[in-house]
């Protein structure tokens, strides 16, 4: 496996796939690789000539006062890791190689379907999570990019993003992979004090909780909300950021849950903030 | 040659064209083409081994109270003269192709570089500009992009866009094309009645003086600046929009005229919006 650290050398190597006719996937993480990340390589291995693998750790799309300087780093066993999954080639560029001095390019998806949830809470976020992968698109030029459904509304703004400014590029978005006892996998769970973890599993009994009301028929937005803020309040360490219920296509707002619907929530267990959904057709 | 209005056809055809190991020449344009237009297509003819010509008038790029409606616009007319310059492929998407409801996504590019100059008298054009450009840069899949120094600061923000998002493609600048009495060609010039024609003589006059200013030894921005709008203002019908004299690479305000250095300036004729400018290495 080919590890880059240099944009250029990157995208030569890109385009130097591209004249032989492979067809490129591209798996775009900030490191600190788990199951959830390798089920993402595994899929793009089985689909793709080429796999590429990128690890960055965007400040841009950290906040103040977020977690940038902690979030977790082990570029080492990442790369055991993605050797070990027969990746191609892994770009790691750093900070200053990404936005050298003077940079100034963003790119924005605007409306509702950035304005809500994990837009609402961290202003900015998505503004710096399209930026980069606008960036990693044209140097890593993927026929197909994939993405986790745990971060269902990022998938859902760079969906939008490929379409809108025509990128040639196809994205896949590849299921929650889940702890053994339900908790969605993250980098961010190592935070997780023992207390804390066994808190946070709430976070998918709550979802789990709002398909079986959902499955026995309920149709109000408020009552499964309700229900499933009781259930997250009962249980000590935890903070709710949002529990939401919108259209699952577009996050516009639902008169009663029917059709495409997507139940998510963000809740801060301790000083970890972890955040789960559910993608339902009803 | 074949004219693509559709998004779809158009990135298909130049995705085919890339497999097929063709080097790909962009001219983007707004259409109503005239030599300075041509003679960036002819140099794409002798620089790439495919040519697609794209001509969209897009709204993003123009203000309230613009003249995006009067805009001149003849399809048939400009398909001729790309026919004859053995363009093969000339892209005329409609608006609602490029911008389909609901649409949402922007580039920018932030900072001094798209705040002074025509940035300052039209707030969001070159958002509009690095939006569509990026559109038709995934559309067409070019290795090489064409622009014209007339619109000097559009060609400065669309090569730091270019650079900062990593886009895989080299863009070339082509020289200002002037009428043989010196008025840089613009398809906003059929604008000008007979008497605002005579006028608007004195932008390319303007920036005479300033060269010849300059060449003499003179390196007070403010001095060379005053010298212009004296000149400017003994013209009738004339209303300075901005005369300005910046660092040639990044528009940085210069404490003296030296190094690469950009007169440019924009000047109301009549109703109509004309600009120019000088690019010198002092």
């Amino acid at each position: 496996m080919q590890v880059f650290t240099r944009v250029q050398e990157m995208q030569e190597w890109s385009l130097q796939q591209k004249r032989l006719g492979k067809k490129i996937g591209l798996v775009p993480t900030m490191g600190y690789l788990h199951d959830g990340h390798l089920s993402l390589v595994r899929r793009a291995k089985a689909e793709c000539d080429v796999v590429i693998v990128s690890i960055f750790v965007n400040p841009l799309q950290f906040g103040v006062g977020e977690d940038y300087e902690e979030y977790p780093r082990d570029l080492t066993r990442d790369a055991a890791l993605l050797e070990k999954e027969g990746v191609e080639a892994t770009f790691a560029p750093s900070v200053k190689e990404m936005y050298p001095q003077g940079y100034s390019t963003t790119v924005e998806v605007g409306g509702e379907i950035t304005a809500k949830l994990c837009g609402k809470s961290r202003p900015g976020h998505f503004k710096g999570v399209t930026t980069v992968v606008s960036k990693l698109f044209n140097i890593c030029l993927p026929e197909v990019a994939y993405f986790g459904q745990k971060d269902a509304q990022q998938a859902m703004i760079i969906e939008k993003m490929v379409r809108e400014l025509n990128f040639p590029l196809r994205i896949v978005r590849g299921p929650i992979v889940r702890e053994s006892d339900g908790l969605a996998m993250s980098s961010r769970n190592v935070y997780l004090n023992e207390e804390e973890r066994k808190s946070a599993l709430v976070l998918s009994q709550a979802l789990g909780l709002a398909r079986e009301l959902i499955e026995n028929g309920e149709t109000s937005v408020g009552k499964v909300k309700e229900a499933m803020i009781n259930l997250i309040n009962s249980k000590p360490f935890t903070d709710i950021d949002y529990v939401e219920i919108y259209n699952g296509e577009d996050l516009s707002d639902l008169a009663e849950i029917k059709g495409k619907v997507l139940v998510a929530l963000a809740v801060r267990v301790g000083k970890t903030r972890l955040i789960d959904n559910l993608l339902l057709e009803v």
